[in-house]
């Protein structure tokens, strides 16, 4: 099926649709940028991608600072950032704490942007 | 075929993937969060939804404000990020400007968060 076809809500109950099938409501656009703004920094779009494409999709705290260049401390607050924004979700085990994306959230960022590209190109 | 199949470049030539497939590198998670950045405000993303979901995928600078409570100065603001971040291009016709969205753009980024849930849920 593709991702057009299903059915994202956001917190508030609204389906999310691409944006190039209907205008984004207000309170959807407030709730989306949140989402976005988190993402909007090339370090967090990092952290995000090196969780997302761990095996299992998770990936341990001590895992995330190779090739980063960055103290543990500043690393911890851009993973905050994700986590209070909804993309990241995070599980102590041990020593250790193990984050995972938040698959819904992605899924709806992704289909929000889907462009028909045929669509596009007649008038 | 599905988006995964495609190849989108940014700028730089770098091949964008989905991030659950394969980290970002520092080089396109700085051109991606510029990205980012122009869409992380709820106005702006109304505005390119507008603009987006408008017949042929364009719409004149004249019916970009309808529903949205700011001046035009204002809305012009918000355009001009959006135009400068690569995610709307623009044409003067006679009185009017007329925009449209980069479709290429929309497309890396709508690529960039796409989760595929069956491989995130098997470790």
């Amino acid at each position: 099926m593709s991702k057009s076809g299903q059915q994202l809500t956001d917190t508030t109950g609204c389906v999310i649709a691409p944006l190039a099938r209907q205008p984004v409501s207000p309170e959807a656009a407030t709730e989306l940028a949140i989402k976005l703004k988190a993402l909007s920094d090339p370090v967090r779009l990092r952290l995000l991608s090196v969780v997302a494409s761990h095996a299992g999709g998770e990936a341990c705290v001590c895992e995330l600072s190779a090739g980063i260049d960055l103290t543990q401390p500043t690393i911890s607050h851009h993973l905050k950032i994700l986590r209070t924004a909804g993309l990241l979700d995070s599980e102590r085990r041990g020593s250790w704490v193990y984050y995972r994306v938040v698959t819904d959230a992605l899924q709806q960022l992704s289909l929000l942007l889907e462009i028909d590209t045929l669509r596009m190109s007649s008038s």
